[in-house]
């Protein structure tokens, strides 16, 4: 996460004016001792699905710019999120077959925006990420995704697993990268139809949850000592080989 | 280029004695002022085709950390480079159809430590680098390889535009990576024999001259508004439907 990097919003007042003003903000951090006199916010928050984390007050103090805070800081995000029903409507409304990216858990803001990049180029419809131990909209991912970002509709969820099962009862096949997986290239037809691709997080791959609700799971082939590749690399190949069949297929 | 994360060595007797015991060196700085004082070790950096570069004196003061440079600053790099008719060998020795991959400026650390580690995971049997305005065997380089590094060759030259002559003179198709290409998933017995894959830098792609060079130029299809992958992404792409096109061949 790089807190460093997103323009802070602090104190009170200030938080709550975004809140109001609509401005897209990736979550508020509340100091657990001021938990109690910011109630409007909390509820001002959770009606917008904006996630909320409780930390300590010393956190808040070394993350306060104008040591103004009072307790409260929220982080701005570089674009405000898509909603999902929007989202998954883009295919119909634009006659072509659903191909979606659901990122299970990517923290490094270089690799969502590389990833954003190339989904933009490869003509993908929208990315789902989740609201936990993920990286968010921040002016960082909007730079390395080197303008994307402004083109490519990003929902983000509370919970994959059920944001799969929306796709499923849509006709949308959802397809896992996962080295556990056939290989992607002996499998030609799995990938060229509708379409969610799944890509798991940096270190851990996808979450035993969401790996199990996937109708596949399918894997790069590793021909070296070195048995993945870096998230955003392996990302750019599922994507365009994903591209590669839908191509082929409406030749 | 990343000065700050390379190992230095500073002063004349270090720079030296590093030069005799063949400690891998990416490059080496000499102040302007210093320059009479230090023939012995520009011709020991020339007989190991180590560039040399001439530099303001308040640079090398600035880049020296202990304050010993006497105008001169050797650039250690993580790993030896291979010597090219070395690396050129190796698919014979492992009796398998070449695979190379030839960088044409790629600058930043994180996207070369990217492409070494997919190119390793892919199968590539080495990769070309040129001298010039290109990032070199970093430990920063290292680390982003995750690795692969230790295991996969690298090879730097002073001209691309003969080495590739030399590969075509061995069978080896020379195919370029450029958005004037035809689409690589249009043409797909391009990249299944004795190939190298030719990668241009960040910002400019590959250089006039190279291009000339190639045997074909292939593109990525770009479905988007954005009309270009990140580096390594794009890198990612083109060697892994090379390699799913290598092995359709061999099935």
């Amino acid at each position: 996460m790089d807190e460093q990097t997103l323009a802070k919003i602090e104190g009170r007042n200030p938080v709550l004016e975004a809140l109001r003003a609509g401005r897209p903000i990736h979550k508020i951090m509340i100091s657990k001792n001021a938990k109690g006199a910011v109630r409007e916010i909390i509820a001002l928050a959770r009606a917008k699905n904006i996630p909320i984390q409780e930390v300590d007050p010393t956190f808040i103090q070394n993350l306060s710019e104008g040591k103004t805070s009072q307790g409260i800081i929220a982080m701005a995000a570089a674009k405000e999120y898509a909603n999902l029903d929007d989202l998954l409507d883009i295919p119909e409304k634009r006659r072509e077959e659903p191909f979606f990216v659901i990122l299970d858990g990517i923290e490094d803001p270089q690799n969502l925006g590389s990833i954003v990049r190339t989904a933009e180029a490869a003509g993908v419809h929208g990315i789902i990420l989740g609201k936990h131990r993920a990286a968010g909209l921040t002016e960082a991912v909007g730079k390395v995704s080197a303008g994307a970002l402004e083109y490519l509709p990003v929902a983000r969820v509370t919970n994959i697993s059920q944001t799969i099962e929306v796709l499923q009862k849509k006709g949308v096949w959802v397809v896992g990268a996962d080295p556990e997986g056939e290989s992607m290239f002996h499998s030609p037809n799995r990938v060229n139809g509708a379409v969610a691709l799944v890509i798991g997080s940096e270190g851990k791959g996808l979450t035993r949850l969401v790996k199990d609700k996937c109708d596949f799971i399918l894997s790069l082939p590793m021909m070296g000592r070195i048995q993945s590749l870096n998230a955003s690399a392996a990302a750019a190949v599922f994507i365009y080989e994903t591209l590669r069949q839908r191509l082929q297929t409406s030749l």
